[in-house]
């Protein structure tokens, strides 16, 4: 069924342990959108400027993400990203960061993407997080992410937010900051208690946990032994979560658990390569198979 | 069958969110004993002080625990340890170490414990590790642990303990500094070619992950929503682990994966209380419990 997400669009450059990259394609609705389109067809809003490379368009072309949501903004810059995991693999330190057209008002959700069934909200104001889902008509499954920036400055909106959606997806120093409690099990259910059915924490290399008022889901990562680049893991992880829901039509702790565990593969994939590397050189016969594997990795 | 540890007895001062407690009982061996004794009779090999408390003799007296290696040295004083967990409940900060017997010649292995077939050799300088381990006639499984202290300055023998036994477990800080690999899949894969046949590394509240030459088992921590002291629980995991082993008969990648399922369960008890409290209030009909609970809350 029909997925749609709203993110940002990036240029990033990347230092890791393995090298660095200038300028390569990023962002949080361009990792999802691809993660996402193993798995179903993919609708993606997003603005970037008039200096956007053309290597964004490129990325998508044999890929079913539809990109009529995606606005060129005349006058306007890409957002740019300069992180480094030189210092710890599980979390980028931000060299620089050039909001542009990220500061500038949310894109227009096209008309066409208004009965979208299936919405993910990666980071941004929950103002226009709040805006985007309101122009959903009859969604049926609302994710959203959010960062540290929007847990300090704009808190109450974003436990409006929550109570708006059907889960938060977020990884744990955020959760910690969001709730003030240190434990991930309580942190997830304070989030609860602001009005959302369930809580992804992303641990990074330490996997995920899944928490709903009835059941908790813990997840190791799939054990990667070469880290190439990070960025994106998060939003792959996302993509395929929500990419392998939207084909399942019901939403159920066993759909969810299982959609975890893709996204947990997808992400796997993401990490191995710079960019969007890993992911392109992927298929969807090669996640299934590292699923099993995974699956195999952590029974007894 | 016969499961022999030989390890730290000690008197420890905690403090943690939750509280403090002075002069509690405490040491890996105890741990360790406590721990394996849910599931088979545990001999335990150690060295006390004149000064030792009475309350470790009361903890053992309705175990299956063999306290005939437990040696009382006139003249001696207890290994006592004083440490926090005010700043990260993962990782305990040392206020004070009195080494005192710990210090001194290894405790004597009884001649009848020698034909012991499952063997722990808890965190110990690793040349008596290896002395110890040539007093055993015919052990089946050695698996022993060690710490920081002797990586950094016995690593020539630790080396050539890890090239004696059949596993090693070990925590991932240690892993790394062992190893001077980051990734632990890789550290442990280096642990590998020292000549064990297996490496656990222990990742606290992140769970655990077992390494063979064939096979990697992921395995997340039990989701423990109230942390009231973490000391002892990498003991207690290395307890389950070996007690349900020992249980066995055999040791093939299918009972080690379920025994590492175990570890995690105990521990998760451990954690519950002060000291020894959570062991002590728990049965083994509620780790059973809690292992098809485990097991359940990471199936998909």
């Amino acid at each position: 069924m029909s997925l749609l997400v709203t993110g940002s669009i990036g240029v990033d450059t990347i230092e890791t342990p393995v090298g660095r990259r200038d300028n390569v394609i990023g962002g949080s609705a361009v990792y999802f959108s691809y993660a996402a389109s193993f798995f179903t067809p993919v609708r993606l809003v997003g603005a970037v400027g008039e200096d956007a490379p053309q290597e964004l368009f490129k990325v998508f072309e044999n890929r079913d993400v539809d990109l009529s949501g995606l606005e060129i903004r005349k006058g306007s810059k890409t957002f740019r990203w300069h992180g480094s995991y030189l210092r710890d693999m599980n979390e980028a330190e931000t060299i620089q960061v050039d909001l542009n057209v990220l500061a500038e008002n949310a894109p227009k959700i096209p008309e066409a993407f208004c009965d979208s069934r299936y919405l993910f909200l990666a980071n941004t104001h929950p103002v226009l997080q709040q805006q985007m889902l309101r122009s959903i008509k009859q969604p049926k499954l609302v994710v959203a992410d959010t960062m540290n920036l929007w847990i300090q400055t704009e808190r109450k909106e974003l436990i409006k937010l929550i109570g708006m959606i059907d889960g938060l997806v977020l990884n744990d120093g955020e959760a910690r900051l969001l709730t003030e409690k240190k434990n991930l099990i309580q942190a997830a259910k304070e989030v609860l208690s602001y009005g959302t059915k369930f809580v992804v924490i992303k641990k990074g290399e330490h996997g995920a946990l899944l928490v709903t008022d009835k059941d908790t889901f813990v997840l190791p990562a799939f054990p990667a032994e070469n880290v190439v680049d990070p960025t994106g893991a998060g939003d792959s992880f996302a993509g395929g979560m929500m990419g392998y829901l939207s084909t399942q039509g019901h939403v159920t702790p066993a759909t969810v658990k299982r959609a975890l565990a893709y996204g947990t593969c997808v992400a796997s994939f993401t990490i191995s390569d710079f960019s969007l590397g890993g992911l392109q050189s992927t298929t969807r016969e090669q996640i299934d198979q590292r699923w099993n594997d995974f699956k195999q990795a952590m029974s007894f």
